[in-house]
C-alpha cells in the first residue's frame, strides 16, 4: 500500500466528499479514502499495482473536479 | 399556483442544486423548482393548498441548508 495525497479544486460540500469518496472507492486496490474539504485534499491509501495514481486522479476528474497536483 | 422565492444559505455546488431540486419536487403540488447558486435562491411554483411555503422550507432545511428568508 502507498499513501497518495492529491490536491483537488472545486470540492465544496459534503455531496462532493461523497461523490469523490465513492468514485475512488470503486477502484480496485483502494484501502482508504479521506477527503479534507478545507484543505482541498484527497488522501488515498492504495495498491499502485492495481490502481496507480494517474487512474485515481482521472476518476476524480471524471466527477467534475480539477486536479491541482 | 403561486411563486415563492426562498433565500437559502449553504448551497455550493451542482450536487446541492440536485439535492434541493429533488427534495422539493417530491412534494405534492409543485410545478417548478429553480435553484440559482450565485444568488442563493430557490424559486418554486407551487399550489399552496397542497404544499405551503413552510413545508417547502422545512424540506430544504432537511437537506442540510439554512433558510435565510
Amino acid at each position: 500500500m502507498e499513501k497518495l495525497i492529491i490536491k483537488v479544486d472545486g470540492m465544496s460540500c459534503e455531496h462532493c466528499v461523497k461523490a469523490v469518496t465513492n468514485a475512488v472507492n470503486a477502484l480496485p486496490g483502494i484501502e482508504s479514502v479521506e477527503v479534507d474539504l478545507k484543505a482541498g485534499t484527497v488522501t488515498v491509501e492504495h495498491d499502485p499495482a492495481q490502481s496507480p495514481a494517474d487512474k485515481i486522479k482521472f476518476e476524480i476528474e471524471e466527477q467534475g473536479y480539477d486536479i491541482v497536483s
